[in-house]
């Protein structure tokens, strides 16, 4: 699989008019050689020019993990030692008869690198990879699609127990390292958690605190994982014994506009338009002002990734697609509520990969 | 103790000739202005002028948790929402009487970033903020070397419950997971956990792995996490039940190797010196080539940052630098040793902040 991966990302360099890309520990580099490298002061970086085999250099210590990962089965590793420059190790490598006129730079290599081999190389052009990397990414092979079908089931599972966490004087701190658990059991890593209860519901990248569950109380649970390399990323909300005034209403007009989202979705179909239609709902039922982010992100190798549900884009949905539904209604001071979902784009329509009841569901 | 940090790196700023330093999810924007942002696909940047007021940049939804960090009593947080283009907005406002004429990025801001900036700005000069901010973060202020005695405290506390945890049968993931609960008693998070025994512990990066450990292992047990926002990292050499043939004489080789190189640490002494001062005694006493990595890092809000204990550098240590003295040796196959210490260079000589035995410990 890798080696098809491979394969396609030296055609995109070739017909982007590129001598080379360059990628450094990131969703990039283990799409393409499955090396979750780490990234630091230290250069890992795989190379893959236009003519000729990639390669990853790594850091002489690092050398034993990057052969653990399998990727030198896939391209041929290099070393360099403690004392050695390695963006001059790159940049001689990359010299042909003279050096070369454009590079691709992965969107998450680190500046200070780029801005080294930038300064070795005055008279090359730097571009950001993404557009490259986009069309391989962007649309998952079935292998793909059958790891987001599990690891949506895996989320889905831990999702199912948390009525019986959030009980009256838990705190959401609490709540979260029972979630890390329970994420762990079908997961190989958490990737977030977010626990929130009351009014802490109302921002939306809130994440756990020490505050502590009363009846009454609104919880957002936003929760994802990675497993064998593919994320989840799922939300629902709950209600700690009963609801609070005002949220079952709320909460129907979210249920209605996250479906109507998901039902939209179809090949062909702009990514702004399922914005639009989540929005439509939600601003037809007087909360336009409270639903304060974009609808979706991408999602595969990386938790957000191409393509992004927004209004600012026209980009129509294709086949093989995969990214979240996931309307949200912000009251500050009083609670929030969010409906998340991954769902895949289908030769003829849309599949989801979460299934438990979008409804609130009470706890405690 | 923070508006000191902006108004150092504005005068660093001014010195180094720039228009303005811009900085992004990292260690340098936590030491500047306090904010643990996660670095992702939506911009987070702080600017810092040359001339004018810094302020901070932020999506929209994130806009709560930079003002939960305190950053906004520091400096004016600005908002961007989805639809925006959040360089566009930087560019703009970096704009004078012309574009800038040069400007700094974080060593660790994503390339896409800018690539975006120095497409929107061809004609000003881009260059590495490490250097702007070296000056500033190489040295550590009172309030500092306390946050690194506590933190070293913390982590000496971890290896004081090391030997219970190493029993045979169990695995290096289990033992893991037990650090990781004893270092986040006393830490905010877990930086780092490496459990190599046996032959695992020749390479000086593994991790963590199902390998059972056995009566006569050599364990080392190389651990970190951050509290207060500053980090630990230590390292001790474990047996389990009984030392493995040639381990001990390996290991009292180490031992004058650290203390040696420790014991050399003094104002004025280049860091290479350090370096040296390990090697020569692994060298001889015949170990020379399984010592396969520089001698320590510097350390602080980073775990790994300037300055770096390596024989290419020549930089001459003064009071309050903070770093790790780690010399180690590997033998492939069989066991690994190194021993760990974070040293804080005082006006005339050297403290340690790790105070743990450096001796070999019987566990099981």
């Amino acid at each position: 699989m890798e080696h098809a991966r491979l394969t396609a990302a030296r055609e995109a360099v070739r017909s982007a008019g590129l001598d080379a890309l360059l990628v450094g520990p990131s969703a990039d580099l283990r799409y393409l050689v499955g090396y979750d490298a780490h990234a630091m002061e230290r250069l890992t970086l795989l190379v893959v020019p236009a003519a000729g085999d990639a390669w990853l250099l790594v850091p002489a210590l690092e050398e034993a993990a990057a052969h653990a990962s399998g990727a030198g089965e896939l391209v041929e590793v290099r070393t360099w030692g403690e004392t050695e420059d390695p963006v001059a190790r790159v940049v001689a490598a990359l010299q042909g008869d003279g050096p070369p006129g454009a590079l691709a730079v992965g969107d998450r290599l680190f500046s200070v690198f780029t801005l080294a081999l930038q300064e070795a190389l005055p008279t090359t052009a730097f571009r950001p990879a993404g557009p490259v990397l986009r069309a391989l990414r962007i649309r998952k092979d079935p292998a793909e699609l059958a790891a987001l079908r599990a690891v949506g089931a895996a989320i889905d599972a831990v999702h199912a127990q948390v009525p019986g966490l959030l009980r009256p004087g838990r705190t959401e701190a609490e709540v979260a390292r029972d979630l890390g658990a329970l994420i762990l059991a079908d997961h190989d890593e958490v990737a977030f958690i977010i626990v929130g209860s009351g009014p802490n519901g109302a921002s939306p990248h809130h994440a756990v605190s020490d505050r502590v569950l009363a009846p009454g109380d609104a919880v957002v649970v936003d929760i994802g994982g990675v497993r064998d390399g593919y994320c989840s990323d799922m939300t629902r909300n709950y209600a700690v014994e009963y609801l609070p005034p005002g949220y079952a209403e709320l909460h129907t007009v979210l249920e209605q506009a996250q479906d109507t989202a998901v039902q939209r979705v179809a090949p062909g179909v702009p990514a702004a338009e399922i914005d639009a239609a989540a929005r439509e709902v939600i601003s037809a039922a007087g909360y336009g002002e409270r639903f304060i982010h974009r609808t979706g992100h991408g999602i595969g190798v990386d938790v957000h990734e191409h393509p992004y549900i927004v209004g600012s884009n026209p980009e129509p949905l294709a086949a093989g697609m995969a990214f979240s539904v996931e309307p949200g209604i912000y009251v500050p001071g009083r609670y929030g509520a969010r409906i998340e979902d991954i769902v895949l784009v289908t030769e003829d329509g849309v599949e989801r990969v979460n299934h438990r009841p979008r409804t609130v569901l009470l706890a405690g």
